[in-house]
């Protein structure tokens, strides 16, 4: 870190802290929202863990995570200019964990979390939704959405399918499938069925816990009730984020110019090399082959675009406009293994939060 | 912020986050001291208020105790080179305080509290200190006390009064005066009295709270029981943290070769050029005085050394030695008027990282 001012001498001193000080605390406390103006809140982001589900090592505490909270800081910084701070939390109980991040929410103008193994990642996120009037937003779920989407919207275009009549089989109903689930349903995609480890997720099975029941609600219309397998023949797409393994038998049998998002990392769904033998077009989460779903695209512009306009919240019409700016990129140079931008791309972010503030605009969910 | 590694590329990418990251996190599960190594934890200290005693400004409440909280930070940088994220808490239960602290400690090499309401700041302090094994510091408290007694001890010298063979009265019995006592007792002072706004504190006086029964069991061995005034008729030192009144009258009562600290601020108990009238030696809180007792000679110095070793705690015996080494700069330049160095006396910081640091080491709370 580094300070914006310097402290060379009494003067500055006296003015930095006390007594200057003072007189900010003051106008402060008569004017809340000058805490925008004369302090950091307005840039900075707390990228929060309890270290319960960090990266495919699942539960290894808080200490271990912080270099992963470090990494997104790091990434916050370079892609969107934003700062922020890795905060690993020593608690896991769903109560705790709002109430901490709660109590230090006036420290920060947003609130990432990352890392959160689900179901608990649902329930955390929106009652810290509800209680904050900053951006909260759950990284593991949202950032893929987001890219995900954008993905499939290129895709889409480019086999000429409209979103409104593609099938969709996503697996995996962690936290990143039911919120890709989610976004694609948002979107106006045609079908979705989504299956967890004992198959496809529909209205009235047994044992949902509420995040599949609250799914299982806005998807699979046809009312599937076998395998991913089973839904896997004649489907347009495949998202896989389950870690498991789909046979080439079954990518076979999908429609014509099928869509595969193999997500899982390392370790594709379905290797894309063989996936590419029976779908036009493939994605997955690496960066060493084309079409990467990668989250960092995503929360930089995100948040710069949230806290640029100071937003109150990061409503889903913010993660749509998100999506739509990210694919709009590609443009006219839409290919089958260009149908999201790389990393690196420099007008992502910008692109990204331009989109975000002015849907936050448009929505009144901003401060400025 | 800024950060410590580039990111210009695929490779940068796949090392500062996934899935190069992972390796890190990894090592830090088998291995927690490796957090030291491999995160910002080493180096981090978190400033962390409530927001119920900010300045003299009172309870202000979170958003407007950021300035400060900003403030300290800058301080730390600036006279230490240490990295420090401002926190201020939306909540004022001890309990809820000392869980939300606890729980985000895992991201923090050293937790300073600043600005906490007495008497709760003592509890908290108390619980997280028993509760974490890296360094919890009450700055109002301690960081007053280190640099009050360094002062002391040289005005001490200046007059060829041993300490043992001084009476002292404090006047205000909050944080700072509590500490300033028990530390004074500990380094051996004759006798000391502590008043509150009902006069001096003694023991079995009615409606104590915990904290003044614990510094009255240690304190005050003469028994006296009226009015701070009439326990200076004949008192070596005075030191005012109250921000009461004193009457030249009464520092006229007080024994040859007086010392005066008044210490409140922005107005001291008694006017500085009318202590001098009766008292060799006098201090204020400000800077525009001689001998200014300021925390900043002690705070960033003191989790500099703690944090250098990365000790488990700041005991006792580490504030003392932050003020013996914050006393010994004045060397032989000795005066009246120069019983304590100056805040941009860059000798400061180093020299008491450097005696904090040997006596951790000393006292085996070191881990390296």
């Amino acid at each position: 870190m580094r300070s914006t001012i310097p402290v060379r001498n009494a003067d500055d001193l006296s003015l930095a802290y006390t007594p200057g000080v003072a007189r900010v605390c003051t106008a402060i406390a008569d004017n809340p929202e000058l805490a925008y103006d004369y302090t950091w809140t307005s840039r900075v982001v707390a990228v929060v863990t309890d270290g319960t589900a960090v990266l495919g090592l699942g539960d290894i505490g808080p200490a271990a995570s912080m270099p992963v909270m470090e990494g997104k800081s790091l990434l916050f910084k370079e892609f969107a200019g934003l700062d922020s701070v890795p905060i690993a939390l020593n608690c896991t109980d769903v109560e705790e964990i709002v109430d901490t991040v709660a109590a230090m929410a006036p420290s920060f103008g947003g609130i990432n979390l990352e890392d959160i193994s689900a179901p608990r990642c649902f329930e955390i996120e929106d009652r810290l939704r509800a209680a904050l009037d900053i951006p909260v937003f759950h990284d593991d779920q949202h950032g893929t959405a987001i890219v995900a989407l954008a993905a499939l919207t290129n895709a889409a275009r480019l086999v000429g399918k409209p979103l409104s009549e593609l099938r969709a089989v996503v697996a995996g109903a962690g936290a990143s499938g039911i919120a890709v689930s989610r976004i694609l349903v948002e979107a106006g995609i045609g079908d979705l069925a989504l299956s967890d480890s004992k198959g496809l997720v529909y209205q009235g099975r047994d044992g949902l816990n509420p995040a599949k029941e609250k799914i299982a609600a806005i998807t699979n219309k046809a009312g599937l009730t076998g395998s991913t397998e089973e839904a896997l023949r004649g489907a347009d797409v495949f998202v896989g984020l389950s870690g498991s393994t789909v046979q080439e038998s079954c990518v076979a049998t999908m429609a014509e110019d099928a869509i595969v998002f193999a997500l899982s990392n390392p370790t594709p769904e379905v290797p894309p090399e063989v996936a590419r033998r029976h779908a036009r077009v493939v994605a997955t989460g690496r960066s060493d082959f084309p079409n990467q779903i990668n989250n960092v695209l995503a929360f930089p512009g995100i948040f710069r675009g949230a806290l640029d306009v100071r937003a109150h919240s990061i409503t889903e019409g913010m993660k749509l406009a998100a999506a739509t700016a990210l694919a709009g990129i590609v443009g006219d140079d839409l290919t089958a293994d260009y149908v999201i931008p790389g990393p690196f791309d420099a007008r992502v972010a910008p692109a990204v939060a331009d989109a975000v503030a002015a849907q936050a605009r448009a929505e009144g969910v901003n401060r400025v």
